[in-house]
């Protein structure tokens, strides 16, 4: 028989931080974790509240989102989870968050601008925004369409999902992923942070300009050139 | 002799949990349970701070605002709870706060609009606003006619109580209710966070679409359609 | 020998609640109680952080702001805690703190409008906001003069300081008081809550109107009238 | 051999107090203490958790930012805090964070402009941001000139580091500094609470003028001059 403990701890730790970092009210956001060799992951079971999940309750599914092992029914959004992994063969981790100023950000349908070396420590790109779906998709398999819809955005933007691990799907919330599912959920409290800060500056300063492309290059070098040296 | 168990310590959990989910300072808000059956329902009594609140406390009232049982001054929003039972035979608690975004909502007099998939998974249309009272009405006997100008409103707008939880009172703050006060509960936090994530969506872009009809009505589907299946 | 027993207590809890209640930080606030057969008022000393406050490091001062007893430098701001104290005789407890969003008000040195009813439960006009102080004052006993420019804008706008119980100073911060200064730690929280609300109204719909006179005036009655009734 | 203990122990406390502060989310801040007699700074380790932060992870480096003792690699950062004490020789503890509100202003390029006396107690003119760095700096040793731009720009400004223990660096984040650490924390926080209440105060009032002449030059004498008695 198989062994999911791993998978079921990580993605259940994944899930307990994120009402720890403020980043979900109620059940509104899910962790998964996945094991490459079996071809599962763990995700959190849809509307459990956080003060009563045991890493007992996460459900092991596949990658085309069929459940594997679990009493209770996984997270709706399991199926937006499953694309990105099949897609996306390098993440091993995925966080779906309501944070207040992402989703605001989700709802404006915009990228959320680079304007600050807070963000540069991150990415050197605009946090992208995928556009809404067409209606199409909509009325088809939404959540699995959620997937493609991210998916193509990177494609079709030449993002690289390794050095751009966050999204914004418009009219609904961020999808963070990451190497393992503990920096997915960093990523996620980076996201709101970096949202917050965008939202601000723009009121502050509605005409602010980008920040400088020299500014941009360095802090991609510093965390990922060779030479790479960047820690706080 | 009735017993009014159930009501009174519905009431008194529901009552506690606005502290502690952020939604009141001191006194300005209150929740109510009701007993169908016996016609009556329980609410939080008059200026008593939430610290010192106990069970034994609530007040028990009738349909027409009349205190049944108990020592203390029922919330003077009694009248505003027991119109609304009375209209509406479907709902099973109500709950009245001033939390911070949803109230400066009410005091712009507007609608929060659909902005994305959290509102959406809670109600498919915008977050009606009752207009302000005519002069008439609120020199008469206010709290009553609070709970008229809801329900008026909703019938005006050919709203449903069963699938809008929730209204803001101009000029006031908002109300929200449910087949039982804890989900009543639920809503008030859920009102709070859709009315800042509203705020921020307008600041960002205060020319912002609305959401696209196809995403309302799967959003509408996955909740309250014969095959419905959400749950994050 | 004279007992301060009493309001040294009541001055040290005031003063404790203030951090309590995210109205300070570090030491930007005082809080003070009067002994009015005494014709002496307690008050924080100068610096002190909140977490080191002892009872008996309350200073004793005089309705001129001449120290009785006491250890300790009191508050900067003793002289305007004095004045206030002389010119209303009815007052027994005086807050001032640099709570964020009323002090964003008065540094706006603007008055912030009545907007809805959880302004018009305590009072039924605007917050006040006296302006600032001409060269003349401010080069002279600047605290003393602070106390006068409160007074005197009072008396200028006809207002009563047992209805109106908070004021902000332009360029400064608010002071609120009341019967006692239990009341007066109550009013800076309840200030700083309007002054968040009228913040966010205004920034929903910048040509909002004010609340309808008949409505002010109801709450006006129902807390202040010979049939009051109040309490949520 | 030469004894760190004290410095070491005082940038472990002030690097402790941050999150407590909730001035940084995970590791984006630094604070250090020098030792002026020895030539030596103690600051914080690249990277490190602040919950699994000793007073002996802290590294010790001489005023050209070279390691002097400690197992770990010092902070990003650390070579901009090594040219401001070398250039600065009054000053005792330097902090960095990436504090929300203060980001801001950073990523919007302007000065925080004085309106009340909250700024006022701390220093009596706008908060400084010094310009983004030309490409060549930046290409540069980028750390070592964000040093030298904070420097250049308190000389062109003429403002002196004594009075004026706070800067924004543009596209980048606020440094803060005094006589020793715990001051150097103490304006850290200080600073965020200025930030956001002068985005608040333009918010409500964008035509709002800044602070009288007259008030500036009392607040600085209440502070600096030879008869300075200020204390809340």
């Amino acid at each position: 028989m198989p062994d999911y403990t791993r998978i079921r701890e990580e993605a259940y730790a994944a899930n307990m931080r994120l009402p720890a970092l403020d980043l979900v009210l109620f059940t509104f956001g899910n962790a998964s974790s996945i094991d490459r060799e079996q071809g599962v992951f763990a995700i959190k079971p849809s509307g459990v509240d956080y003060q009563n999940l045991e890493p007992s309750d996460m459900v092991i599914v596949d990658l085309d989102g069929k459940v594997v092992q679990g009493q209770l029914r996984p997270s709706s959004d399991t199926k937006t989870h499953a694309v990105l992994y099949k897609q996306w063969p390098s993440i091993g981790g995925i966080v779906h968050t309501h944070s207040t100023y992402a989703t605001a950000w989700a709802q404006s349908q915009l990228d959320i601008p680079l304007f600050g070396t807070t963000h540069a420590d991150h990415l050197t790109v605009d946090v992208p925004c995928a556009p809404p779906m067409d209606d199409a998709m909509i009325a088809g398999d939404y959540e699995y369409q959620t997937g493609f819809q991210i998916v193509n955005h990177f494609a079709t933007q030449n993002l690289n999902p390794i050095q751009v691990e966050m999204v914004l799907v418009a009219n609904h919330a961020p999808f963070t992923w990451g190497k393992d599912v503990k920096k997915a959920v960093y990523n996620s409290a980076v996201l709101e942070e970096l949202a917050k800060m965008a939202y601000l500056t723009r009121q502050i300063r509605p005409d602010v300009p980008l920040m400088k492309d020299a500014l941009i290059e360095k802090h991609f070098l510093r965390k990922h050139g060779k030479n790479a040296y960047y820690g706080q």
